[in-house]
Parts: structure tokens; sequence; C-alpha cells
């Protein structure tokens, strides 16, 4: 984790929002503060400001999102903007040219802001050069998710308080996930410790240089944590190589009430969707408002993107 | 019909508009009321008013529809509301799991009314059990289509003067339409005497319980009726069990000029669409505007949509 | 070139904007005014007026586009407009019937404007003769493309500051290309010469009719040009009858610097996009901002679009 350097930053360091590792402290804050106001906001009767009035936003997925695409194009449109959502199918495209030439034109269209989510790791870095506005990344392959990583922390301190202090079990696919990678970034830089717990087929070889615990038993992992974050499985996951079976994965890793014991007593339980009920976790359990946080997770998820908007939007 | 322990009710008892059968007669008269008032707004040089300013309208739409999406998209954009639209492809989605963490996930961003549109009939009512927000039935399998019904008799009413009174006639494919539905609980309840006339294969076995004259034979149906509703006929009844040819059913149930001499003398016609024009209805015979009703069924659509969502948005 | 009887138009013959065609010089000339206002709008930090608040636009796709619908998505918007965009699936359709129910049932519910694609020539035409609102033509078949044309101007016009007198080239499948008849058409009535340049089998026959002068020579036809436009190589020509092979082509009619010098010292390059690059155009000729001015067309393609929305919503 080089935390050290990002910290020394006070003001933004960039235009952009691509990943919780570019982020300072200080940063993260800021928006972590700006997404307050808007929780209240998007609880009231009249839900619409004109901060982003005559401004331009783009969503444009390369990948398909119901949850996260939705909540930045409600965010966008309470705050005023002109929201255009691009779903751009990939099937009859070659990668790379068609981001580069999309980007190029969409560009020249005078946008303000553009969310941009690609199954390839390092797209919305690619795209913030060649553009003019502000890019925020909303998931980049196995990269980052850093908003995912921003309303999980926001959900945390709505609950808990604080992050500082806390201990935090990241549970499943961490070699895959950007939701991992992210949460490890922001939850690291916000004060936490964070323990990551998965078959040894889906941990990353030297995952501890992140600065983390790495266990392969949820006994030993979850031993004392606050926050439980489950990770969904991809289905190309749960057969060949990676994993035997959907069932011996649940027996070992699905998060069940017995296994919940583990934990802190008061431990919550958290999950970015959709989940796979009776995969990664019970399915009562993840219905139980009493430890799981899932549905503020999607609530605060609003504010944290009109938090974003409202920032990086020059 | 039920219709006494309806009558009674003076304030609407439900915050949803799930379907006919669960509107009071005055609940239907004011929406049918207020809609007359949006009639003269879409006819209007500027169609824009801020009353829905600050609420997030969410069509939820699991079938593809051309008009009933089009019609509430345009109606919550009229009156001012941020309209969010989601094509929900089913093909890759357990049913019911999914309709319930989407509703989950949607109801924590926090919409103030939620269209939704599914194949599988009661869905919406299931829905609204679970959100905090006013849920809008655009039509759920075989059961009901209320905003259609409405439609239906405002353009009567517009027509006509009222509905009390009239003879009107359904006919087609009355087991499986959910548009059949609807409309014989609205025009029973606002005094119509209805016939239903279908091929024996296509009628519900005990149809007269729901207050209407049932009929197999389009002379002896029309007769004397004021109204000829046609349903579409849905292309998967076109063959096998239920019909033996499109042929055949446009010789016995399509409506043509001869057949049309059996109502009233001043019969007009009316159909939901899309139309197969020539298996249930006569080419000419949709497009004569001296009898036919059909654009006037959806320009009249858009005001009864608004008026719903102004009614039921909280 | 059936010019003279158009320039004695003074008021736009026609409600609509269906080509090239039916325009007349002036009110060509006042689209290219108006549009000249909207460039400094979208460069600007707030880009929304409310000229057409209150008015309905409704996007009709039938053939997917993605800088054309982006373009005239934002351009609505940014005027205040209610936009609704409709990309309508052809494979499960049949043709004609479709587009005139699909038209009147979109009529019945009030739009001011429609804008539609259609990969059949002379679609819009069949649909501005069924609606009450005002129809712009996004492209239809091989036939016109006409706000491409006049961005095509406009984008000339802001660079060499006129069109008469220019000497423009237009190269590749002119046979197939609504791009090349729309530029054809409005480069001649505002004054330039025209060369035609391609292979024979992608020439129309009598093409010289128009009034331009045909080569099937680079070298020969871009003799003085102080504009060469580029036209995108439809895939489905590559192979078979139209052309041995994408790699002929591009040594014969692929525009690289070499043959660039044939032109006029000072020539720009135009591509109405999206480009194959090493196809039709050198990729870095494509990108050399210096003779390029494909960014600038997508750009101006917006403030076109914007005037087009402005001057014929009624």
């Amino acid at each position: 984790m080089a935390v050290p350097k990002k910290t020394s930053a006070i003001k933004s360091t960039s235009q952009h929002l691509l990943g919780i590792q570019n982020l300072s402290i200080i940063e993260s804050k800021k928006i972590l503060e700006e997404a307050k106001a808007f929780i209240s906001l998007n609880r009231s009767a009249s839900k619409k400001l004109d901060i982003l009035r005559g401004k331009t936003q783009i969503n444009l997925f390369f990948e398909p999102s119901t949850r996260t695409q939705s909540s930045f194009d409600l965010a966008g449109k309470r705050l005023g903007a002109d929201v255009m959502t691009m779903n751009v199918s990939n099937s009859a495209l070659k990668k790379g040219e068609t981001l580069m030439d999309t980007a190029m034109t969409l560009n020249a269209m005078h946008p303000d802001i553009i969310v941009i989510r690609h199954q390839d790791s390092g797209a919305p870095n690619l795209l913030s050069q060649k553009v003019n506005c502000a890019v925020i990344n909303a998931g980049d392959g196995q990269r980052e998710h850093p908003t995912q990583a921003l309303l999980d922390a926001l959900t945390i301190i709505n609950r808990k308080g604080k992050i500082e202090g806390l201990k935090i079990a990241i549970c499943g696919d961490i070699l895959h996930s950007r939701v991992a990678r992210s949460n490890i970034y922001l939850m690291n830089m916000l004060g936490a410790e964070v323990n990551v717990i998965g078959p040894k087929t889906l941990m990353p070889s030297s995952v501890e240089r992140l600065g983390v615990k790495s266990f392969t038993d949820m006994k030993k992992g979850l031993d004392k944590c606050d926050i439980v974050m489950m990770l969904r499985l991809q289905n190309e996951r749960m057969q060949g190589t990676f994993l035997p079976s959907k069932r011996e994965y649940y027996e070992f890793f699905g998060l069940t009430p017995e296994k919940l014991r583990f934990a802190s007593k008061d431990a919550l339980i958290m999950h970015p969707g959709p989940m796979n009920r009776g995969v990664e976790i019970d399915t009562k359990l993840a219905d139980d408002i009493n430890v799981s946080l899932v549905k503020e997770q999607v609530e605060l998820g609003v504010a944290v993107r009109m938090a974003c908007l409202k920032i990086y939007c020059k």
C-alpha cells in the first residue's frame, strides 16, 4: 500500500476518478462527506437539484449492469444533468480501437463527464488520456470499482460511525474481483485492518503486499471481524479449474449463520450484489435486516455517485 | 362482480394500481376525471408541467412493449418526473428471485413510482408488497392491464358521452387476455352490459361469473352493441390446439364490414394494438376513422397514464 | 441538379427535413447560420436552453447508430425537449406495415418532431405523410442523410470560410452512399465544384447528371481539390461482386499521405465515421489534426442538429 505519497496531497491530484489507488485520503473523505448530504436528499419527497444543470453526463457501458448503471443514471438526473446512457455491445467490435474511436466521437460532443464500465482493466485510464472531460470508472476488468468501495465505506461509517480501527473481512473470489481490490485500498487507507478469505485458487499469489492478511479458513479469517464483505462468485468460475462445485464452495466459503458466529458479536454483512443465494451466502442471512447491509449499500450508492458527479464534473 | 364492497370506499383503498379488481368506482372515476384535463394539455403547443418534478419514475419492463412503455415514458416526462426505463431481458434470469432482487435494489434507490410489466400474473402485487413506493401494473401475464381498460373507458366517454347503459362486445381470445379481464371489470363497474365473443377453445370455462354474456357466434354476440372491442390474437395461439388456422379464425371471428352490421348502427370499433390486420380485423375497417377509435385510444392513453402517475405518485 | 426552382423559394417549402434535394439555398443557409450560434454554446460551461421546453422529440431508429443517435439525443436535451429514443429491432417485423403502424401510434402521442433512421429509401417521406409533426431524416437507405451534409458544410465553412468556389472530392462507394448523395446536392447548391471518385462497380451509371465529374483514378480526381471526403466502405461490399479485396481497395482508393499530395496543398480530409482504418483511410492521416476534420465534424454535428430541431419543431 503506497499510502504515504497520497496523504500528502491536499487537493485532488486528478481530474478523474479512475481508482482508489489514485485517490488521496483527503479526496476520499471529501467524497464521503459530500455524499452524506445526498443521503437525506434521496430520502426526501423532492429529489431534484440544479447543481449539474447545463452539464452533459454520458454513461458508456461496455458491460451490462443493472444496479451501477441505474445508480449513476438516477444520480445524474437528480442533480439536473442531461444524461445519455449508451450500452455498447462488444460482440461485433474490435476492442481497443472501438473504445478509442467511440471516445473520440463522444468527446467531440462536449460531455462534461463520462462514466465508463469496461471489461478490460485500464480502459478508463486510456479513455481519460484521450478526452477533455472528467472520467469516472464504473468498473474495469479485474482492476478497480472505486465507487463501489466508496459506497461500502459510507455504509460502514453510517452504521459503525467510523472505519478506523475496524476489522474487515473480504471473502470469496479475491483473485478476479475489482470490488475486493478497491475495497482493500480504501479500507486500508481509512485505517481498517483487512482480512481476505478464499480458496487458494481464487487468491492472488502475493496478496499480502496489498497490506492484508490472507486466510483459506473462514473460522480463522472471520475472527473478531466487525464487517464481513461477501463477493459475488462469477458463474464462469464455478466449474473447471477454479472450483470443484457450487455445493463444496458453499460448504467451505458460503456465509451461514454458523460461520458468522466466528466473527465479532455485532458483525454486519455486506455484498455488492447481485447475490448468488445459496452459493456465497445463505439466503435468510442475506435478507436479515439486523445484520445485512445490502439494501443500505444500494441506497447510499446513489448518494456516493451524486457526490462523485458533483466533485468531478468540471 | 364483487362491486358493492368497493363502491362503499370513498378514498383510494390502495396506494398501488394493481388491477381494476382492486379499484372502487370512485377511484376509477377520479382517474378518468383527472385524465380529461391532460387530453387538452397533450394537444397544446407546450406539453410540460412540474407536478412530478423531484419525483423518480422507474419503468420496469420484463416484456417488450412499444406503445405502453412509450406512453408511460412520455407521461412521466411531461409531468416533470425523472424517468428511467429498464428493459429486463428475462432469458438469462431465474424468474421470481430476479423480480424480487431487482425490486429490492430499485426500491433502495428511492423511486416514487414503479411501472411494471411482467409475464407472470400477480408479479406487480408481489412487487408492491416489497417496496415503499407506488406500483402501477402495466400488464401482468393473463391477469390485468388496468391502464388499458381505463384508457378504453376514457375513449368511449369521449365519444359516446357515457358508459352507463352501453352494450359492449369484447371479441377474440378472452381466455388469455389481460385486456379483456380488465375491461370486463371496468365496463361492468361503470354500468355497461358486456358480451364476450370467441371460439370455445379461447373462452374461460365459467366466464359468466364475471358478469358477462358469452357467445361463440359473432352475429348473436354483436347484436345491438354500441362498442366492439377486438383483441389481439397472439401468434402462438394461431396453430395447434387453440385454433385450426388464421384463415378460419378470420372467417368466423375476424371483424369485417359485414359482421359489423350485426352491431348497432353507430357502433364504434376499438383495438388495444398492435393489430393483426387480416386476422382479427379487416385492414380497411381498422383504418376507417368514422368507426375506428384506435388512434384515439393511443392518444388518450398518455392522458390516462399522466392521471395515474399524478394520483399514485406519493 | 435542379437548383433553380429551389433558389426561388424564400420560405421553407416544407415542414420536414427529408433530404437536401427538397431544400432551398435559403433554407440551407438558414440552418447553417442558426447552427453557428450553437457551436459556442456547446463549448461553454453550461449547455442548456429552454427553446424546446414542452416539446416532445422522438428518435425512431430502425438501424443502429452510435454517433447520429447520440448527436440528436444530446441536441434535443440541450434545447430542453423531452426526448424519447426508440430502437426498433427489425428482425421480427414485417417492414412497411410496421413503420406505418408504429408511426400512427407515435403520432397519436403528439410528438412535435420525429427523427427517423430507416434502412429503406423514402421511409421518412412516407412517414411525413402520415404524421402531424415535423420529420427529420437521419438517414434513409441509400437515398439521403441531410444533416450529415449540413454538418459537413458547416465544418468546411468553419475552416475555409466559404464553400463557393471550392473543389471538393467525394471518394469511395458512391453507389450505395446516402452521405455522398446528400453532399453532392448540398455542395453543388452552395457553389462548390464536386468530383466523385471510386471503382466503376461502386459508381452510379449516370452520376454526371447530378452535376459532378466522375473519376476512377484518385490522382486525376483529387487534382486541385480543397476538400477530400472519404466514405465508409460497408463491410458487406468488401467481398464478392463489388470489390476483389480490402487490400486492393486500399491500394487504389485508400487515402494515404502519398495520394493526398495529388490534392491542393492545403487540402483537408473529412470522413462521416465510423472509419475503417487501413481500408478507406490511412490511420495516421485520420488522426492528423492538421489535415483531418473528423473530430470537428462530430462536434459541429450536434450544433447542426440543434439548429434543425429548433427550425423544424413546430
